[in-house]
């Protein structure tokens, strides 16, 4: 099975922060995305309970490059005034050209 | 603390998937699973909310003999024609004996 | 983007454990975590749909040393009488700093 290595990368933060990052992404680079509905507890010890809508985890499978690009983007624009949580993984996906932008 | 190193494979597909998907991960030799569910949007642009059910991202802790041929069955049968991703990531699992079959 | 490199804690559980793993892994030297609501099979043949309340997937970023002390905590009180899975990965995390405990 033939694989391409791409980097993942997750993002945590307010829900309410969705539709932005998701414009974020995509400005950046990322041709898809993935949702999943977290809660959880962060190092400024606010609970995501405590806002309104809870969590998101945000996942996007991304090159090297754009995946820089989207961490640089998220880090400047949301660090400071918010409980975001970025990471990077390196992942091997099947078929993975096409999260290749052309 | 002791761990052995396995693969994880991820699968996000639509939530009608499901039972195929975990007859066929079993089928290739998985012990066991774990499913989310997810939303969001694809490289073919089509929103996870489109489809009834959402989506459903499935996760597997296996050997890398089982990861393959879980991607290579994967791959054959739904990539054509279902929004499939699927990804391999390493991992160290406490205890991962037990995901090894036999 | 200068990235932190941690370990990556990922914790499968019945959801009545939620209360006691998020004691243990604060004590343990976790700085925050996350978790999202799961379901599946496990090597024990049980599926989670089985237990009241279903999974959880709590997920948390430390360093080796916490990882190995949370680790050890979770297998000794745990594994022995309920469907725990517990797994490390590499994870490259923005601004990583904040999940070292000083």
């Amino acid at each position: 099975m033939q694989t391409i290595a791409l980097k993942k990368i997750t993002i945590i933060a307010e829900a309410l922060l969705e539709k932005n990052l998701v414009r974020d992404i995509k400005a950046a680079g990322a041709t898809g995305y993935t949702i999943t509905t977290a809660r959880g507890e962060g190092s400024r010890g606010v609970r995501a309970s405590d806002w309104e809508g809870g969590n998101i985890k945000l996942e996007v499978l991304v090159s090297e490059k754009v995946a820089h690009s989207i961490l640089e983007q998220i880090s400047g624009q949301y660090f400071e005034d918010y409980a975001v949580i970025a990471y990077l993984e390196n992942v091997e996906v099947v078929r993975g050209e096409k999260y290749l932008r052309t």
